[in-house]
């Protein structure tokens, strides 16, 4: 396994293996790898020649206040990781080897970032879509994996790809979870002892929604909306920053139950915040 | 000379000839070509084995009460031109294959606008980024030609370029003048007899500014600036959108006159707005 630390070195390589014909599929991470991750990477490396992961933890997609020091990182383990699961090359670039200096043009999100995750974080997506539009011009991927646990990243990256012509195929990778239901998360570990044992309930609460939407109730959006944040705040401890109800990949309020729903949920525990979500199809599920 | 009007088409054919090792040179314009175009498609190649020449008059760089529906347009002629200077492929895309849908995600340039042409023409270099993003995404040159009279859009881009770590060279072309000093520009077929005689005075200006600035007076920032848009006002029926002195290609305006400068200006005449300028080297022109 090959790693990389600046840009150069891992464009080299990059340009030699496509001379000889070779795939390359990307798998973009902030490091503190988990199941989900390595789920992607493997992923990757049915569907393509070479795998490569990218760990840096992107200052320009934290907000003021938010855990940019306090994220965890343990590249050593995440190597071993990497390699054990046959990541071909390790692109580990410094803050100064991305941001040499201040940025002078970035990538602003119009769409999809005022609902869920984008009304709490001002600015998160514009950062998101920044490093990945950088990371890709550095990488240039046949395909990129993404979890499906952002499905509002996927969808704003998406867009991106499409906006702006980019040669690339995303690919959806499904959400992975503990035995008890709880999304794998790097945040997980800061859970204390009771949080970790209630947090499964966020999985519950989502599954339990999903059966009142295909119900024969045939509820109302706001009926459903309402159910979902009433027994996320009756059933968890944590603060509930949203229970939502999306048409996907479009991240619009739906008029009616129909098609593809997005239902998604963030919760602040003492010293994490989880998100989770479910994409149902509601005609599918009614046949 | 092939034409292409669709993404999927150019790309195929890129695609092939870059398996075959052949290198790009792209000549991005929005038509309507005159012998300044003309300097960049044969600098292009010279310097490359094929030249792509993209026509796209792009609407999302033109304000409220700009020139869109106006701006002149002939495909036969630069098609002609086109041929004749010996590019190998016209991009001519419809609006609607570059814009689908509205973009969900845009460039946001920060730095570099607040000046010149940015001031009153908010979103500009947004428009102009975000569409040469999209070009560079679709032919992916080894070297893109840009000519000096856009000075600003030039210095923009190449931090795009940097930002964004794009594998490709931005290769400053010289502003080409008609025998008499003026710029060469689309928009001159807008002015009356009267203003085409008068307009050869804005470089006149210019060249006056530079001999200012080189001469034995020393004068300060201030000072020269006062000349150059006391001169203009003076010189000219048309209205000075502005006179300025900057440093380049960071486009500060410099505590003190060294280094290398931009001399640009902009006027308004009746129905053109017409932008000129000059860069000069204060130490090496003193030697």
């Amino acid at each position: 396994m090959n790693t990389f630390h600046t840009i150069s070195e891992i464009r080299n390589w990059i340009k030699t293996n496509k001379l000889n014909g070779k795939t390359i599929g990307f798998v973009p991470t902030m490091g503190f790898l988990h199941e989900g991750h390595l789920s992607l990477i493997d992923a990757a490396k049915r569907e393509n020649d070479l795998v490569i992961l990218s760990i840096f933890v992107n200052p320009l997609q934290f907000g003021e206040g938010e855990d940019f020091e306090d994220y965890p990182r343990n590249y050593e383990k995440d190597s071993k990781l990497a390699e054990e699961h046959g990541v071909d090359a390790i692109f580990h670039p410094s803050i100064n080897e991305m941001y040499p200096k201040k940025m002078s043009a970035t990538i602003t999100v119009h769409e999809g970032t005022d609902v869920l995750c984008g009304v709490n974080r001002p600015g998160h997506f514009d950062g998101v879509a920044t490093v990945v539009m950088k990371l890709f011009s550095i990488t240039t991927p046949d395909k990129a994996y993404f979890g499906m646990k952002d499905a509002q990243q996927v969808a704003v990256i998406e867009r991106m790809v499409s906006d702006f012509h980019l040669d690339l195929e995303i690919v959806r990778c499904p959400t992975l979870r503990e035995n008890d239901g709880l999304a794998k998360s790097s945040r997980n570990v800061y859970l204390s002892e009771v949080e970790r044992e209630e947090a499964p309930k966020i999985y519950k609460v989502l599954m339990e929604t999903k059966d009142v939407i295909l119900g024969d109730m045939r509820p109302s959006v706001q009926q459903v909306k309402q159910f979902l944040t009433e027994k996320l705040t009756k059933e968890l401890s944590a603060k509930v920053d949203y229970g939502e109800v999306l048409s996907f990949p479009t991240l619009e309020h739906p008029q009616q139950l129909s098609g593809e729903l997005l239902i998604a949920v963030a919760v602040k525990y003492s010293k994490a915040r989880l998100i989770d979500n479910i994409i149902i199809n509601v005609n599918e599920g009614r046949d």
